[in-house]
């Protein structure tokens, strides 16, 4: 899967509300009403990402969760990232 | 919920294979065989963390997981987080 240039990558991102970008890889932070609100958000996103087979960073902070995507073994941002992104967020 | 002493953590730690201190906090990395065993367990200390209303911080990596534990309204560690860390280690 090749790399995305910056240029795509700042389009594909301001469709994208909350995804910022942090060096190779893209980053959103969410916040629930509970710590239970967001472990059942981190399990939606699993689902997703074994579907997906592409599987974000997940931190998961109380009552935030913050994903982070990259394409490991492409070094950096591909098409997949956004994929994900956008299921995660539709 | 009084902070411990050093001596104290030591000895607590002592007693919890792989937890290591890292500050004010102590933590532990868990390889698992895949992702999904990685969310099983996390989703395994969600409920011992909402049984103790003690919360560790969650750090998933496909299938790796990182808990770190402290007592944020005591600022450093107390019995909860040992306490907390032995449910998640039986």
């Amino acid at each position: 899967m090749p790399l995305l240039d910056d240029s795509t990558v700042d389009r594909e991102l301001a469709a994208l509300p909350g995804w910022q970008r942090d060096g190779v890889r893209i980053t959103r932070l969410y916040t629930f009403a509970s710590f239970a609100d967001a472990i059942a958000f981190v399990n939606r996103v699993a689902a997703l990402a074994e579907a997906a087979d592409h599987h974000p960073d997940i931190h998961v902070a109380y009552d935030k969760v913050r994903l982070t995507l990259w394409s490991h073994d492409s070094g950096g941002l591909t098409e997949r990232d956004f994929r994900l992104a956008r299921r995660i967020d539709p």
